[in-house]
């Protein structure tokens, strides 16, 4: 049976398990989704962005013209396998009731059920409306020239979906606990206290900017940002560093550096945060120099049509009710959901980037038909 | 005219100057000093402290068996150069009515002022009392092996003296300014504090050891040691470095150090600081290590007979008053203060540790006649 045309997510995974596309590499993967798509009938564009010497690979396949436009988004770069593994990261070995591999949960294993989810599907209905996918191979790297690019992109060709479905794993421990319908956003910032060096014994000669760095500490952690929103967790601030790299006993160090990163709710924005960090720095260490950057935003998918689609037909399949949730680190839905609605549903990721990532066999065939159903359900 | 009958200090001071003596090396400037010594008929010994492939020199001379013992104290190593300077840092040049190099000031000068006094005295004066010279060649550098070790021998010799003076720069920026009754001692810690690692996202599974540090730096620098005594300035506590190292954004790190140094007067010792930084620790920040090294405890060397000797010497050759005084770093003087009474006088030292290290011609002038005017007070 060519894999082509498989209806059956287990061995669509263990293709792309085989393929080592540890970011930056693709090593084919790409091209096996691409030939997959193509066979089905989609108009397959593959897409590179970035510097010409190593640039980003990226796939946009489309199918039919009619409305409502559903578009999947994942990515086939995976991250390094790391040590520790007791079954080849890179074979798609099955053992027992699961399968495993680098990539298994992570997101392989949710593409592999995107495409068999739509191989049932167009066997049995006629495609009404539309269906997209977004695959990029820089997820887990940078990022800066994949889905956010694709995106750039598809809008120019104005192939700009209705709604996204993001297969990255979104179940903590089984299938069906929690769909993702936003994500906190996230600021990095650091801190370069100025000061005078000098000599320990002559504090009166210099200016020690360690000392100069605790009230504006104390004043970045004592209170809590906010105490939550509807739909999100209390903002978090943690330090994550503070290096003076001063070697001498006895001297009085020039400067000292604070590394912060803030992982924020809809309550606040890069911008709201950027000035109140640079207010506090201005009040409790004046000179200091503030380096931000704002590596995505909050945000959020208000629940209505489509996420109720996505948690009935997951309710269909697994007879659980999935838990709406914010939490946990940022994902590419941070650039979609400038485009359009945007929901995050896959397979369970207790194992993602951990030695012996692995999904169920029985996890495989949910997700494939929740897929399908939501499908049937927006009419496609 | 043969240097080692000098009365001259300049003369005598070129010759040490011309020695390359950057602790640890020596560059025969020990040697200089014995055959001085010797000449004037010292009894002189060279004494070798520590590792066999490395030993650091020292040299101890005693003229006379009467009472009183005087016994004056000094080194002949100095720090490195380093750049920028106008003349050659080793060659004991002239210019105008200033003498260049490293060590003018600290404290070849202050060693050529005192043989150039003792030359002089014992010219004019039969030598009723006793006098010796203990010289070493690692002040600047760790000093395990240097002071500490020759009065450990002395003490074994039965060669403890009445009284020291130690030959280090005392005075800001005139001659007769300060003379130093004690020092004030000095402790350095590193504390570290122990976390849990984690992801910035999930802070709840994480234990952030730069938040623990927050009110333990804060309980360290709050409240002002204490508020002086008679003889001293109030004690100084300066964290020098914070140190955490970690690179990774999303990262909430494993753990944090803390370095400080405490300068402390006669109020506290090594252990009751010690004492108090343990339950601070182990308030704020329980589970953490401290690691204390106390490098010398403060010690005064209350104002008396001896003190008023060189204090009136002091004003009968400049006029001026000079300050009893326990500021600044360390000196050689923590080691002798636990075996008599120890002070310290000698030239400026504005210029010491800089480069175009210098001292006036007419300062090395002045001090040999204040060292020769000590001797005479003494009764020796
Ligand atoms: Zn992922
Ligand atoms: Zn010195």
């Amino acid at each position: 049976m060519p894999i082509s045309s498989s209806t059956d997510p287990i061995l669509l995974l263990q293709s792309l398990l085989k393929c080592r596309s540890v970011t930056p590499a693709d090593d084919g993967a790409l091209g096996i989704v691409a030939s997959i798509l193509e066979e089905m009938g989609f108009i397959v564009t593959l897409l590179h962005f970035g510097p010409a010497e190593s640039p980003t690979p990226n796939l946009y396949a489309r199918l039919g013209a009619g409305k409502p436009h559903l578009c999947f988004a994942g990515h086939t770069d995976v991250v390094p396998p790391g040590g520790n593994w007791s079954h080849d990261p890179f074979s798609g070995e099955i053992d027992g009731s699961y399968i495993y591999g680098r990539g298994a949960a992570d997101m392989k294993g949710g593409i592999a059920c995107f495409l068999a989810a739509i191989a049932r599907y167009l066997k049995e209905n006629p495609l009404k409306g539309s269906l997209s996918l977004l695959i990029t191979g820089d997820e887990e790297g940078p990022a800066h020239f994949g889905t956010k690019k694709v995106l750039q992109w598809m809008e120019t060709q104005g192939e700009i979906p209705d709604f996204c479905l993001l297969g990255e794993p979104t179940n903590p421990q089984e299938m069906g606990e929690v769909i993702k319908i936003g994500r906190r956003g996230s600021l990095n910032a650091t801190i370069t206290i100025k000061g005078m060096q000098g000599h320990v014994a002559y504090p009166h000669l210099a200016d020690n900017p360690v000392h100069k760095l605790i009230p504006l500490l104390q004043a970045l952690t004592q209170d809590p940002l906010d105490q939550g929103s509807e739909w999100f967790a209390p903002s978090s601030l943690q330090i994550t560093s503070i290096d003076v790299g001063n070697k001498a006993t006895n001297v009085i160090p020039a400067q000292a550096e604070i590394k912060l990163n803030i992982r924020f709710n809809d309550l606040h924005s890069g911008s709201s945060l950027s000035a109140w960090l640079k207010e506090l720095v201005e009040r409790h260490a004046a000179g200091s120099e503030i380096d931000i950057s704002v590596s995505g935003e909050a945000f959020l998918t208000k629940p209505g049509m489509f996420v109720e689609h996505i948690s009935k037909a997951v309710e269909d399949v697994t007879g659980r009710k999935p838990r709406l949730d914010t939490g946990g680190g940022t994902s590419d839905a941070r650039f979609i959901t400038h485009y359009c609605p945007v929901a995050e549903f896959g397979l369970v990721g207790a194992t993602m980037h951990k030695s012996d990532e692995c999904v169920s066999l029985s996890s495989l065939e949910s997700l494939t038909r929740i897929y399908q159903n939501i499908l049937q359900r927006l009419g496609l």
